[in-house]
């Protein structure tokens, strides 16, 4: 399959990149690493991106921002941080992308633990992340010539949390994070948010 | 209580309006009928009527649109729609509302059934649906002064399918999806969304 990894160089993105590109043909696109650059809040430089990189069997985002800040913090303009970058970005991934993927192909999206298992400052995150699991859900009923999109909903990752200072005991290594990715892509399903930690390799 | 309900001559929100009148002080909010007009997808007006109502109990919120189209219909900007009325105009009801609050008040929020049970031509409302219901997760967590919030999920409503020539059976009456809405203003759950076919008034 020749598959396009977006956010390719992050934490979770290079486990992608590793465990697909061992069997895979991948392209890799990011924000300002990888070898096609995009701006994920804009739906021109989606559109322009796909131009470049043409047909694809699957597409895979591990990439979008979203404000983290406490409730009484986020301001209205934060909370579009969210919505025009990580949730509309990657709905554009599946809106723009769809005449670029082969018959059959698949999207696979990124949400996040947050959605499910909230914390103080992740009000909009959180809704960024059960919006995605909600369109995901619904998008997977239209999609013509048997097309796919899935989500992953990552944990806190191993390498971020010691990254960050943090308890790494609570989260899961990148490289385990990833095979939830490669299940959604070489799978069968759609309208699915996987949770890594619980899904098992076959 | 004084419970504002906005959105209060809709289908589900006359019949809240009905069962919370009853027993409590009832003010009503909507874009063109009830004592106050709003435009919900607008942050000013929604300050604008907190502080022509003052001080409230309850808010209750039974309003919000959002795009129905399939989903190779729905443009970038018909997203925006639902993202900036229904979402952000409910989670601006909370964010502006909180000061106007009593100690120990509520928001009752409103997403919908799409949520969980997606159809074609619902991947706009079912992504917004899906995001109120993980911002009230979210942000029941750090509601001061023990405020809560909560979201109700409404089925297909009965009186909805007749006025659209749709099959009733499917649906709950107005009424019966007034009740949960009740029981978010009068119990003491936060951060929950309840759905109104599973829920049994005390």
């Amino acid at each position: 399959m020749r598959i396009l990894v977006i956010g390719a160089t992050g934490t979770i993105g290079s486990a992608i990149v590793k465990v697909l590109g061992a069997r895979h043909d991948v392209v890799t696109a990011g924000r300002t690493h990888g070898s096609f650059h995009l701006d994920l809040a804009s739906p021109d430089s989606i559109a322009a991106l796909y131009r470049s990189v043409g047909t694809c069997d699957a597409v895979v985002s591990a990439a979008g921002i979203a404000k983290f800040a406490g409730l009484d913090q986020l301001t209205y303009e934060d909370y579009f941080v969210g919505l025009t970058n990580k949730l509309m970005g990657q709905v554009n991934l599946v809106r723009i992308g769809l005449p670029f993927l082969s018959d059959g192909g698949s999207f696979t999206l990124t949400s996040g633990i947050l959605s499910r298992e909230p914390m103080k400052g992740s009000a909009s995150i959180s809704m960024v992340n059960a919006a995605l699991e909600g369109f995901v859900r619904a998008a997977a009923l239209e999609l013509p010539r048997g097309l796919r999109v899935n989500g992953v909903s990552p944990p806190w990752i191993t390498e971020t949390l010691i990254a960050r200072g943090m308890d790494p005991s609570i989260g899961i290594p990148a490289a385990q994070a990833a095979l939830a990715y490669a299940a959604t892509v070489e799978g069968t399903a759609t309208g699915q948010t996987l949770d890594p930690r619980t899904f098992v390799s076959a």
